[in-house]
């Protein structure tokens, strides 16, 4: 930290890395127990600190799992987006997704699986401000698919009949498939098995092949 | 209800039909709110009776659980196994079991889409008897699955290299995949989607292609 800090700004400095360290706390917790499982108190126990203290970072249980909601967003992009990024738009890219999402879901980023396929499932039901924001990043996420997709076709790397959408769907499917067989049964071939899945379907898109 | 049935028998069946109104009341609170939102106080509420009343039905929270677990299979076999046993075993009640599959989960049986994969995501992290039942449940419909794949080679309906357990497993995804766009982001399309993809899967392992 340089030394021409005020202490104000010192102060504010501590205060993030504080809620930065609560989150990742708060991030595993939701994991596994979910986002309605994450009290105020429960969470000051955890962290060591009273309720009081983490009332004056978060208000709120719903701005709390927001934090947390965005908290996770920032790991997926890390593990996820960035390392497929390196790779140029199109197949190597989605092939490259595949893999990160694959390795992140079984590589315990977090304790209970991709924090998104559980938050998604949990929030559902219950209308509010926490369910439009993973409602919102999934869209995304799914989006980000199909625009990989769509430039694999600008590319000539998928035949023309390739539907983005379709793709992109069921992309996601195999990859909640994997989450759900390993976090569920245990079964450790089901990252594999995700992977073939996709893989063979983008190779029943190849432009050489008749359609 | 025969005339000669004695009181105790009576009082019997009564008992019966009350368990089983009350265990539709709490699969519908299951499937929105989670098998650990469903409290005994709060199904007390719901179906108007005391919580010394539901006890008499449901020693525990976990009895009460796992008798949920039970009567969800129940619709689960009526809805979607039982109209597929019709059609002979092979690709065309694979085929059948996807449809019944995709309508039982757009249909509203559950309110809050497929019961099983909202139980799955909930206990995936928490070990004990619900867990060990939802796994023993949905390792056994996806047997059910690989079964028809494996009896779809006997009969010359798929070629010899479809490997039946990762058909099993990508038939689930596509499921899973399904019910979570319908359910998490309204998308119609959703059991469209799935159905493609199950059935260009099963046209790749069509034995007149060349492998």
């Amino acid at each position: 930290m340089p030394a021409t800090l005020t202490i104000h700004d010192g102060r504010l400095i501590k205060g993030n890395e504080t809620r930065a360290a609560i989150l990742q706390v708060a991030i595993q917790i939701a994991s596994e127990e979910g986002l309605e499982g994450l009290s105020l108190g429960r969470l000051a126990d955890d962290v060591g600190m009273s309720k009081s203290g983490l009332f004056a970072h978060f208000r709120s249980k719903e701005e709390l799992q927001l934090a947390v909601v965005d908290a996770a967003r920032d790991l997926f992009i890390e593990q996820v987006v960035t390392p497929a990024r390196k790779l140029p738009a199109g197949i190597k890219r989605l092939r490259k997704l595949a893999d990160t999402w694959l390795a992140y879901a079984q590589g315990h980023v977090f304790r209970g699986g991709c924090f998104f396929v559980a938050a998604s499932m949990e929030f559902d039901s219950r209308p509010g401000r926490v369910r439009d924001r993973v409602c919102e990043l999934m869209a995304g996420w799914l989006a980000a698919l199909a625009a990989e997709v769509r430039q694999a076709k600008a590319n000539k790397e998928l035949a023309p009949n390739a539907d983005e959408q379709q793709i992109a769907f069921e992309f996601n499917a195999q990859m909640m498939g994997a989450n759900w067989a390993f976090q569920l049964l245990k079964d450790k071939k089901a990252f594999a098995r995700a992977r073939t899945a996709m893989m063979e379907r983008l190779e029943s898109f190849a432009p050489h092949r008749r359609h």
